[in-house]
């Protein structure tokens, strides 16, 4: 049984989804795992991971209007809106959507459905580098 | 330490919660290990698992509830709408609850508390046969 | 590689957010483990886990406006109330947060980011005792 571990910097481009699906399975085949896990987490509370279908962008633009709804910009109940409107907008996206994902490996690869693909999820209306921290073990 | 892997193919009739608790505990029955990590993931993104009260199916039914008001069927504002009226819900309710789950074993079981039970969360409203990967470790 | 288990009883004093990152911290540095992840799960259907930021502590205020809303105390649709008003949706926070968080571990420590919290958020009005199991693998 061996852990490998890698770092991935991910610069986001402000609120929106990005995949990273290709980076963490480059992590996997580097590592020679052939079975085990895969832990993706993000060292942020205003970006989060999810996973989701990979094929049509319309469900991650519907999934971006589903999160407005239930963490509106600017709401006057937060009283955390140091940073601006989206700022606590951004932790309560994080809360609802996951910090830490893990993914099986088998036969050397990310065990994801045809139609699963692993993205980051920017909240914040301005990007910024993400730290997304890859442990891989088995 | 030793690394197992089973997949689970359960069918599902439609919308709703099945308990997969069982299914989950024999697999690490069957792989030996005493203390470690069972890791279950779903291959799909319109299903999802959840840990909740195992005695009350009410509290089933509730969720249920509380997710159609969270994520409507044929809401006019989604796009993707491809495969009917519960297809982008189907998406928007796997995203609030998780893809994956992982329990700690310990003393050579699945250390859920008293009244914790494992669910598959089927969102479709036509039923599937679904791929749940288990992964044991430690 | 080695795997160590320790169960923590973390008393709660009613609905609300304590930091356990201290506490999982511990573990982590008494296993001795230098590169793996730690495993955190709580085995209870009615608290439930979050990582979130640990500055200013209005952002967990402003979670709990939003769980108020997004799972309401007493609601009329509700039919699992045997144990109160609180009962039900302190069910449906923890299925919209987390039963358990994995954290990767390097250099013998927790891999949080800076403003990255661990807390347990017991969701009903009375506090309890609760069981909070980590497991560090590595």
């Amino acid at each position: 049984m061996t852990t490998h571990q890698h770092v991935l910097g991910i610069m986001t481009r402000g609120r929106g989804t990005q995949e990273i699906t290709d980076s963490v399975a480059t992590v996997v085949h580097d590592s020679g795992l052939v079975t085990g896990l895969c832990h993706v987490f993000v060292q942020h509370t205003s970006c989060s991971l999810m996973i989701t279908e990979n094929a049509d962008p319309d469900v991650r633009r519907d999934l971006e209007t589903v999160m407005v709804r239930l963490a509106p910009d600017g709401d006057p109940a937060y009283r955390h809106d140091l940073e601006g409107p989206d700022d606590m907008a951004a932790h309560v996206r994080t809360v609802l959507t996951d910090t830490g994902l893990t993914v099986p490996v088998g036969g050397g690869r990310l065990l994801l459905g045809t139609w699963q693909g692993i993205y980051l999820w920017e909240h914040r209306t301005r990007g910024a580098t993400r730290s997304v921290v890859v442990t891989v073990m088995g």
